[in-house]
């Protein structure tokens, strides 16, 4: 395979735990997919996390800075003030072509930002959306276990349009990506009826069920969310965001409990143990952020966001991502898909 | 106590198992709480089911009528076809001064609309909220765990006035039902910073935040909702209800695991045997609709719906609620914290 024509540019210093696990995950990432690694950061620090790994040198590049953006810096002001963090100089490469794809765990609000500021769009798409990769209780009836969510949190105010964007997007993502023959297509709603919702949503309604090329399967709810009757999520961001981080607290609550079960009672701690795989599962519906990020869809170049609190493993899992991107041409099918809804987008009947 | 001067007024018909679930409820009710209820539905169905529990004749009245409202129904058509089926005489007794307030377990869109048509608002509410109860992980830092989020779903576009009229409600509820001395008020968003989320959420923000007989603790997220951090959670209807089902889903999926985990393993089998105490606490985090159901907060009588799947029990704690809320005079608290508000809410800074 030509992988080595693709050239990824990681944000080597975005994350809690960087510069280690984004280097961790590049030499992971490289002993399985031999693909050009571009490293943006503190080059020395770099150097030293580089030695701790087998890795093949002639896959690294690394373009030295010296500016990185902190979690505790404001998004607005760091995009002003550090012009040269390892952020935004990776984002500048993404965006003139000296990088194809492009990973970065730094902070959200920075990521979308710098991302507005230098990448174009997809043609039509008018509000990018952060979308997040969920596992479900679903394995029984389908060969995959994972939801895409999208819009979860860039936007507050979605229109019809935007959520038509996303579906397709998010059909692309998890076919190629997930390999998921058909995906099937749910809107997050607040009742099943085509009538519920906000004027955006039942507009989005009606436009998504127009398209012969979208397996809708309606509005969904919130409590089918962890059952998977969906693969693609749809939803407007505020909605999203909280679906999602409800989702997280609900985990939480769970290893909460069997932790409190291991320090206080013998019989709850052997209950544990037998219940190790049962309890693995629940945790794991939590831990949304192990699955290797998600992309920010809508601007016409890859960009890969992972959480914050990534390890080395899940970082490795975004390149990962990224790669099969890359390898399908994900972002280019994304542009077919609108240009096409974008074209017939008045033909049917609005009313 | 005076209880048997206030008049509940049940809609004895509303519910999946009505009205075998609504007269049990009111047999158990009446053995703790002697307080007069009035049965509105089929006299002689009431009076088959009245035969198997004891039950004290005086405090109960049977008002006759043979049209119901089933869960097939649309609200809107049963509601202009159907004048009257039982949901719809109780009320217009609510409303008329013929009882002082009133339970139904019947379709929440019919319950908030025939409120809507017939009861009037407390003074400045211009938007009713539908709240629920639900657990939290919360017990071992406060002496109760419950937390109230209002609105769920009966609104799809509230202003900051709402919001902040929720707030007021919502702080008279756990105070004087739930007991809570100085109830935390968290406002649903998607971040914890003060510019998050929409303008309605923003302006909602700041008014909170500007009121000083409310313990605003700032927004919340999803993910602080089942770790209980706020007492009353006033969130946009929209949100709200993407987020109660959220909670819904994962408590569902945790109940699927422990029912896979019984058929499938021994092992497993054996540990949920030793576990039950710690996920009868997760399955309880689930099942919210256990607890009681809650107001449609901003009429100006009391009237609790509970939830359509309730059990005779669940009922029974719908009408406790009632007479609790009847018994502290809560509507009345109600309307005086809102008028404070409406009377001073011009005053602070808005910009």
């Amino acid at each position: 395979v030509n992988n080595r024509n693709f050239r990824i540019v990681v944000d080597a210093m975005g994350g809690d735990k960087a510069p280690q696990i984004t280097v961790e995950g590049v030499c992971l990432f490289l002993q399985r997919t031999p693909m050009h690694c571009i490293l943006v950061g503190n080059e020395p620090v770099i150097r030293k996390e580089l030695e701790k790994y087998p890795h093949d040198k002639d896959l690294i590049d690394i373009v030295h800075t010296e500016q990185e953006i902190t979690m505790e810096d404001s998004p607005w002001n760091a995009i002003r003030e550090k012009p040269d963090a390892s952020l935004l100089i990776a984002v500048r490469m993404l965006a003139a072509g000296e990088a194809d794809g492009m990973v970065s765990a730094g902070s959200t609000g920075a990521v979308i930002l710098s991302a507005a500021k230098y990448l174009p769009m997809i043609p039509g798409v008018k509000r990018a959306a952060l979308g997040t990769i969920y596992p479900t209780m679903n394995e029984q009836q389908h060969p995959h276990y994972y939801s895409l969510m999208l819009d979860i949190g860039a936007n507050v105010n979605n229109q019809a349009d935007d959520l038509v964007h996303y579906a397709y997007m998010g059909k692309s993502y998890m076919q190629y990506v997930f390999g998921v023959k058909d995906p099937r297509i749910g809107l997050l709603n607040i009742g099943a009826e085509a009538h519920k919702g906000n004027a955006a949503m039942r507009e989005a309604y009606k436009l998504l069920s127009s398209r012969p090329d979208l397996s809708f399967i309606g509005n969904v709810e919130g409590n089918d969310l962890v059952r998977g009757r969906a693969d693609v999520i749809v939803s407007e961001g505020m909605s999203g965001n909280i679906a999602i981080k409800t989702m997280e607290g609900a985990g939480e609550a769970v290893k909460a409990l069997a932790k409190m079960a291991m320090e206080k009672k013998l019989l709850w701690k052997l209950g544990l143990l037998f219940l190790s795989g049962g309890i693995k599962r629940v945790q794991n519906v939590a831990s949304y952020e192990e699955y290797g990020g998600a992309p920010l869809f809508g601007f016409n170049k890859p960009l890969i966001k992972c959480h914050g609190r990534s390890s080395g493993y899940a970082f490795m899992h975004g390149l990962r991502v990224t790669s099969e991107v890359l390898e399908h041409d994900m972002t280019g099918r994304m542009r077919t898909a609108i240009a096409g809804f974008e074209r017939e987008k008045t033909i049917p009947d609005r009313n």
